[in-house]
């Protein structure tokens, strides 16, 4: 059973909008335990969009096109489809009474996103104006709309389709850890697959995240193969469901009803912006500083005057003096303050591009140190994420496992 | 001449990651005149992948293939591109040599990151440790690494050996709009492109940005269609050459000599991290201050009690408080202050989710409104991103145009 996505647009070919549709679809269908074969990006041109998705079904059982749906001059997969299938566009009744009743006669592409593909299945969009489509039997065409919010919603229609269809399943679990390489963990990997035939084991490194995925038909060497690698590397899981550390330490501060509060330098709003991207963080975070200028470091966090001027804005004293003020400030059990050249200018021979001090502030005192850069990180945007990373993974590393936050 | 990307990974298709390298490929190509016509993602299975960089050498002059070279398990590239070209591996000395000097003998993946497939040329890897490889000559397969920025880096070299062997070339322009549908400027596009034979204009909407993309082989015929667009919506173009308008700020705020700070509610950081995000912004961002909890409006921002009381979090009145608030405190010329509900709790009848109140205070006073959210806009992270371009955009209108922010 081949399943395949489609994505249609040329600003995802000259790189203009990244393909994310096609890893909000793999990582759906992956969650049902279907798993995608391949992804194809093809540009808004009649034939090359044909030729992609002909080629397609020469290869796969299901496809899962996005994209081209809109009212606008390059949008030409409903056109494509109908040609393919031999069917002319026919106006749909019902589609054109959804459409007046949410967007009034007057709505300009009545009449063009009212067209559907005769004899084909329509999928409803409750959201936006362009209905998608089920066509054929074998292969299966699934054709969605590109803006995100839509095409999300319509693809449960298509994934229950492709479920009624399809007997061939894998049971799959996920493993994250945080602060650990690609190279101390894939060894045991590779060890289990030698061991325990028949499951197949991916890692991928995120900048101080490793998401591992099992993969196997049978449940109980899957859980065995889980196990052994929780086990082997115990202090560093966060999580058997999202890579986002953010989420792990939301439900861990909620549950031990902490809060905290931050006060941030050089990663510039970042590690506060990953805290509330998550929906409920106000039941545990207070909120921050962004003390990019020295001026708020003193005006609000009262970090002494005396040491910016001896240590410099980037040092352990500093970032001490930080996590307390927020803390003072916000009124929360737990902060951290964070401060570093995250480049490309502000370096110098002491304190080069990368240096990074941070303190976590806790009940039971205050850690503080610099933190540790493996690997290949030069970018100012990594040196932000990364330290982002290594601060909320410190934090819950030190309040589930005790592991000291800067390694003693 | 057809340019195709194959990116290679199973985390890829099961959605894990997202196929950003696509995108920085497919740009940095786009940026240089060269079209890219098609983007495949591959799983780390030999034959799969094989066969699939097969397909492609029939249907394309050049393919660059990203991914699988590492010394785990699952980096199969090396060794199917060795198959296909019917080379064995070989250890290179100079590779070996120069990974000695980088990582010192001891690296564990030395023997294994030092082959290379016979009689194709090397690409080094100056940060980390799989070499990349040119094969063949038509169709050319450029070989690159996954991460991010190792490929980046020999991309160059790839791009150099793509422009030495390929002619066609066309010109290409970019502008960017904000606050802009793409109803709105659609039709003239379209007229443009009937009117002007030989040019190609694509549209991308982004929530609050427009990117449009001017293709064709004639620079007159180019110029002329870009400048009709330009003149008929000029008070919303911010760029010409990227669509982050945090970027155009920047510029505008350093050539003014303005200063900026920020008070941030429902955007938990995200605003500032935007601005923080763009090299050198500390020469006019000052920082700003997270207000999550009622406490810090208060405490930090001086927000009156009676206001929150009386007018809750959420109001007009609280964001022009929090507005002179962070002004006073950071004394900065301009300050945004925001504030509001971004789901998926805390909406109310008389404050739906998606009320979200802000304020721009300038040195002529203080204007504030509500966003406008325009279409389907119905989720937390939307809500967050799209305020911050409003904003963003609003005060950059406003400083450049004399628009005011909040359309009186």
């Amino acid at each position: 059973m081949k399943i395949e996505i489609i994505a249609i647009g040329d600003e995802l070919l000259s790189g203009q909008t990244v393909n994310t549709n096609a890893a909000l679809i793999g990582k759906k269908l992956f969650s049902k335990g279907l798993k995608v074969g391949k992804v194809t990006a093809l540009p808004d041109e009649y034939n090359a969009l044909r030729e992609g998705i002909k080629e397609a079904m020469g290869r796969s059982d299901f496809i899962i096109t996005t994209g081209g749906l809109g009212p606008t001059g390059d949008d030409i997969t409903r056109d494509v489809i109908a040609d393919i299938f031999e069917q002319p566009l026919v106006q749909d009744s019902e589609v054109k009474k959804d459409l007046i009743n949410r967007f009034g006669k007057k709505l300009v592409t009545l009449e063009n996103q009212s067209m559907v593909i005769k004899e084909m299945k329509v999928i409803r969009n409750s959201i936006g104006t362009a209905p998608g489509f089920i066509c054929g039997s074998h292969p299966s065409i699934y054709v969605l709309p590109g803006v995100p919010i839509q095409m999300e919603e319509m693809l449960e229609d298509a994934i229950e389709d492709i479920q009624s269809k399809c007997s061939e399943k894998f049971y799959i679990k996920n493993l994250y850890l945080a602060l650990l390489t690609e190279k101390q963990v894939d060894p045991l990997l590779r060890e289990l697959e030698q061991k325990l035939p028949g499951i197949s084991i991916g890692i991928c490194p995120g900048y101080g995240v490793l998401s591992i995925y099992f993969q196997g038909k049978d449940q109980h060497v899957l859980d065995r193969a889980f196990d052994e690698v929780v086990n082997q590397f115990e202090t560093h899981v966060f999580s058997k469901k999202s890579k986002k550390i953010e989420e792990a330490l939301q439900d861990l501060m909620i549950n031990k009803r902490f809060t905290l509060s931050i006060a941030e330098s050089c990663t510039g709003g970042w590690v506060s912006s990953r805290i509330t991207q998550v929906p409920y963080c106000s039941q545990y975070y207070l909120g921050g500083v962004v003390s990019y200028s020295n001026l708020l470091k003193e005006s609000v966090l009262k970090v002494p005057h005396k040491v910016l001027e001896t240590h410099g804005a980037v040092s352990e004293e500093a970032v001490i003096s930080m996590a307390s003020g927020v803390k003072k400030v916000s009124g929360a059990d737990f902060s951290i303050a964070i401060s570093g050249i995250a480049g490309p200018n502000g370096g110098s021979k002491e304190k080069p591009i990368g240096t990074i001090y941070s303190a976590i502030s806790t009940p039971e005192g205050v850690f503080s140190g610099k933190i540790p850069f493996k690997g290949s990180i030069k970018k100012r945007s990594l040196y932000i994420d990364y330290s982002a990373t290594y601060l909320l993974s410190a934090l819950y590393r030190y309040i589930v496992y005790g592991v000291c936050p800067y390694g003693l």
